[in-house]
């Protein structure tokens, strides 16, 4: 078992609590630390935590605690992990990792010089669903990753900070951006480099300076790309989805509004349905368990058995740097209006390689491009003569 | 935390152990106990069991175990009960309680009179979509319930003993329809007494003696109605769903083939995808995280904070035997080939009342029947007028 | 081509006469008649139909009308079609032919006796996923059919008279019940006879005498059941679905909330969204092509070519009959609360046929009741002794 | 009504015949020209069209002739348009209208220089979903339009010459980013100039030299951009879906895959499932009616009625010549690999926009950026000073 620090006691701390104290959990938070006394307090009394302070030094340092979890604003994850390093305490931080890479190569080396446990808290690699797919992946099902899209959109994030590029480091890319680039990377396989990216970004309705609506592709050494949406300008509720394409399978994820849950309800719930949902009344797609879709239960579970076994988790800093340097070169491709480089000084992944080449032979003459069976029943094969390049077609 | 003594290593014992040792949890199976010495050894050292016993009186007695978790077949419930009961224990039994509302109140009167604690495991209840769908439902999102139908239906059971009607008590009707009648009645109500009883039952396909697949329609005191249906000859994976109809609202589950994983693999997944898929390439639907899905996890919350609360848990073996009423009233009205009523001498919800009137004054001199828009776009109304009874229109 | 006279001017008669002047057509109407000589001239001025009429005599015997079309109410459908055979036109009948089997049977005897050319216009069964999922349970894809389920539901019809019993011969059975029973009928096959059935129904909210909530089971001669539920209680719009099951595969088709057509908006898209939707603003579900979804344009093109072409179309009177002697055996069912034969003193199908067995032989000494993949990946095999009942399992 | 000259009998040519002969069409083909001259003759016995030539020269000036559809691979469209319109007949067609926007250009000032009627055959802009999407969005359901996705990804083309990049101008590119640039266009509005684009592009799969993988960015004078992916490498069938999101909704559409028709078939359908299907057994999902679905229906109504009432139809040649032009600017991108800008000499739109400011006032002091509700049922709302522009939270 493991006694938590929590940071932070916003909507995320909100959930990762909710997760660690969830069903049947032997993981506790002994300590809470908030800006706020009194909401700090208040917390603490609703979880059933013992200690409340605003002090991180404070809470970061208590002798009963075991591990440090990070759920502040972006701008205080380096002060904080530095905090939480000098005082010799595992390590989870929220995501994204920091404001830029040169931040969180700052964050990596401070963990990784005190040689404290890290855990990057990239929750949406963990749902249910992604983790199965990644599995089947893994597997053969859908052979080599061509393509991956991830998308996630919602009306706008929950914090006044979040707004404020200063604070934040940017808008919907860093917000949501560094979830969906992991989610691309994660299929693609994190052994494979990044090589470049092109990224549109615009302000297209809030009163902000940050970009609140983005698209973005990232090519890999492999040959596959990943795409990226965001934005804080959908209407609806939560965009939550992933689609990844390979040269044997497909595969689709809905985490949200479309899960087999559907009501009906002309008078409204009366209450909460969904985390982003907007309307209370009419057609509501609730989600069952939220916190467990979202893949808080799957994330810490992993990161702390990860702490007990002493073993790297799934997601670490490290992957949180690479989701930076991917963010900065969208950020600058934006400027420059071209593809930019991913630039990766410490880069721990395969060597780059070629994309391998997957012709399907028909006989010794003819590569097969395609077979089709027609409306009418027959099958049509699309050839190409090896020597001369020709391409022919034969029906059957 | 609570020590278990798990009786039974099929498919079910593999569920709630796998939900039991899940994610973090504090409780443990201590012993397990199985027919078979050499798989129920393999069991205990695959899943960490320290003690593994052919004996059930060892396995309900060992001193270590405060709860008995009984996934025997359906022949073997009450002996295990009693013994369990007899040794002190509080006991968790897997659904259906028993082959007859006979049985079953012989199974209740046994724990009552231990005075032990009791939990019904009937998982699909606590599923993470129904548990959300009935709060909404409490809250009064859909109004008062009019109607609900519960479906499940796959290729048929994992085990022989399923197969054979003296051990299981009966075919898909004990099997699944357990499940959906409790579903049924958890969206009705607990507390509304079920009357009684239409079903149709035929063996369709399968060469054994009991059904394979039925439908039947509950009806309940307050005028609602809950239909089942039952199959062991589905093709196409397991069909888990439910809906419900209310006065103001509808809502629409589906727990199984179509939750927001979709995948297609022209070489298949090389493994297992999903309990009850029948295959392994083309189009599949994966769950994500089936023990959550089915409501274990949920269910085994519930039942061991209930017992560490003392109190009783959502499911109790009262709900257990109310059910083998109505399957027993299922039983008889394939024969009868008539509505049967629901014999229960032990009735402990509200007394019967009347279906309530909801109809909806337009004016002082008439009812609303009907407001609609037209294709138009001009509005109508459809009025009965109170005295007269006269149904008449306007159009505006 | 052909020149029609429609007779009725509601909502049926729109949906008619949008159908027979849509895309390209060569039909037209050429008298329209209606009980409000201003409301159906200016019906015959928007779809430029040349006369209107207030006499049903004056509209089927116009020299110019080849076919007559009956978009009536049901109490006036016997008179229409009498006076339509009298002047020897081709007659097209809105569903439910009649209100009871016996002013079916007066009808169909009309049209006989003067040898006319009738169809009977029951659209559901000619939309566009209907008549594809038809073909292909006619070419075995789903094996042989065991179970058809059809729902129409929404929150009650749209005309006065449907509200009066006398008018219209019952509630949500005689409205919803003909289409979903004929589409059962369809499925397991219009040769095989319906035996007998069982039937739930209730007015559970509005102020009428008719039901308006009604469940009913059809048994067939082949053994297979076909279950229909309507209510014009849903909220949240049309429920229009089929599902079907068969030895080898299922069909599920959705008409109309989730037909791959999804919308938020927020201010409402100001207008009509589709028949029966309840909501403008938030999620809606609109229908493409409500005319075709329907199944209007294809029912039409098959009625219009048999005329042309002196062939039955896909549903006549005959049809409409079998689907009235069904209902009244619902309405028998309700009173007596048991299961009542079908009575078709005129049956055209195929003479009563046992069900025939389908079981797999694994090996000379076994049947083969089951096989199915684990968890764990092994293979597990459910056998029947043929000689001595025995059921027992082998894992491989 | 009007006599149609049919140039190609390929795939495009069967759907284009199917859809003129369909559901009692007043519309003939009269002529069928093709290369293969026992081809062409079969064609023609099949369809019923009473002449077959392999001369383009004598099918466009048949005196019976009133319009020429032009179904033949991209390199022959100039050819085929010019001796049409030196004919004096009306022009349709398919789509793309040519390899380039300078031989767009040719082909726009050949019809416009003769003075004869043209339509550009994109049929996915007549579907009936895509309609009735584009008239919401017209009516303001969804505010101003931000964003669009339109998707089209399948295993490849149907015919030989659409593999070589000589013949068909490009890859996936123009056969189907053709489609969804025009789509993506459709929902920004026609109007509304297309400014740059950015194009990613790759032959990932198949021993071609044109791309069989692309995805563009196109960016419009309003602030909108529209994305398009398009592939010949798409496993588990066609994926042709639509998304578009505004200020105040989204849209989405899939117009294949998922539509509310699923089957599942252990033995198979013994046939054609749909266009572009991969498989014949397992779970499948066809499609109604998709000639209809398609768009092919709409299409060529709005077509011939256009035609007959001497205006525009819904698409020109203008529109091929713009979709041209862009696609040109992905093709530069590419190479570039930075936003080219998109070349239109001859444009007929609005000139150069800003996009308009929807900021919402939340008093006289504050901009309001977000209001939302939190899963403790309180109120934020996220505020932004007019003067300072610092951003600060309220929660209610």
């Amino acid at each position: 078992m493991a006694n938590v620090a929590m940071l932070g006691t916003g909507l995320i701390g909100l959930f990762y609590t909710m997760s660690l104290h969830g069903k049947r959990s032997r993981d506790k938070v002994v300590v809470v630390q908030g800006r706020d006394p009194e909401k700090t307090k208040a917390f603490a009394d609703k979880w059933g935590i013992p200690r409340s302070t605003t002090s991180l030094e404070e809470a970061v340092s208590a002798p009963a605690v075991d591990l440090v979890v990070i759920g502040l604003p972006n701008h205080l994850h380096l002060e904080a992990v530095q905090a939480a390093a000098a005082a010799g305490k595992g390590i989870l931080c929220t995501k994204p990792l920091a404001r830029t890479a040169a931040e969180a190569k700052e964050i990596l080396d401070a963990v990784e010089k005190a040689g404290v446990f890290h855990g990057y808290l990239e929750d949406l690699v963990y749902t249910p669903k992604t983790m199965k797919a990644l599995e089947s992946v893994r597997k053969g099902a859908i052979g080599r990753v061509l393509w991956a899209r991830s998308r996630e959109a919602h009306p706008g994030p929950h914090s006044d900070w979040f707004w404020t590029k200063e604070l934040s480091g940017g808008g919907a890319i860093v917000d949501l951006g560094c979830h969906t680039i992991e989610i691309g990377r994660s299929f693609v396989g994190k052994d494979v480099r990044p090589v470049e990216v092109v990224c549109w970004g615009a302000t297209q309705v809030h009163p902000i300076e940050a970009e609140d609506s983005a698209i973005g592709i990232v090519r890999y050494a492999s040959g596959a790309v990943a795409q990226f949406e965001v934005a804080w300008t959908f209407r609806g509720g939560m965009d939550l989805r992933d689609e990844v394409s390979g040269t044997d399978g497909t595969i689709w994820i809905n985490h949200w509004l479309r899960t087999g849950f559907e009501m009906f309800s002309a008078p409204g719930s009366g209450g909460y349905v969904a985390e982003k949902a907007e309307t209370e009344s009419g057609w509501l797609f609730p989600v069952g368990d939220e916190v467990s879709a979202l893949g808080y239960d799957a994330m810490f579970a992993d990161m702390l058995d990860a702490f007990e076994q002493k073993r790297a988790p799934i997601e670490t800093f490290y992957d949180g740097y690479v989701v930076n340097a991917i963010m900065d070169a969208c950020y600058r491709s934006m400027e420059t209006k071209r593809w930019e480089g991913v630039v990766l000084d410490d880069w721990r992944g395969a060597t780059e390689a070629q994309s391998a080449g997957v012709h399907v032979e028909f006989d010794a003459r003819h590569w097969l491009i395609k077979l089709e069976r027609m409306p009418d029943g027959r099958k049509k094969l699309i050839l190409k003569d090896k020597q001369t390049g020709a391409v022919s077609q034969r029906v059957e």
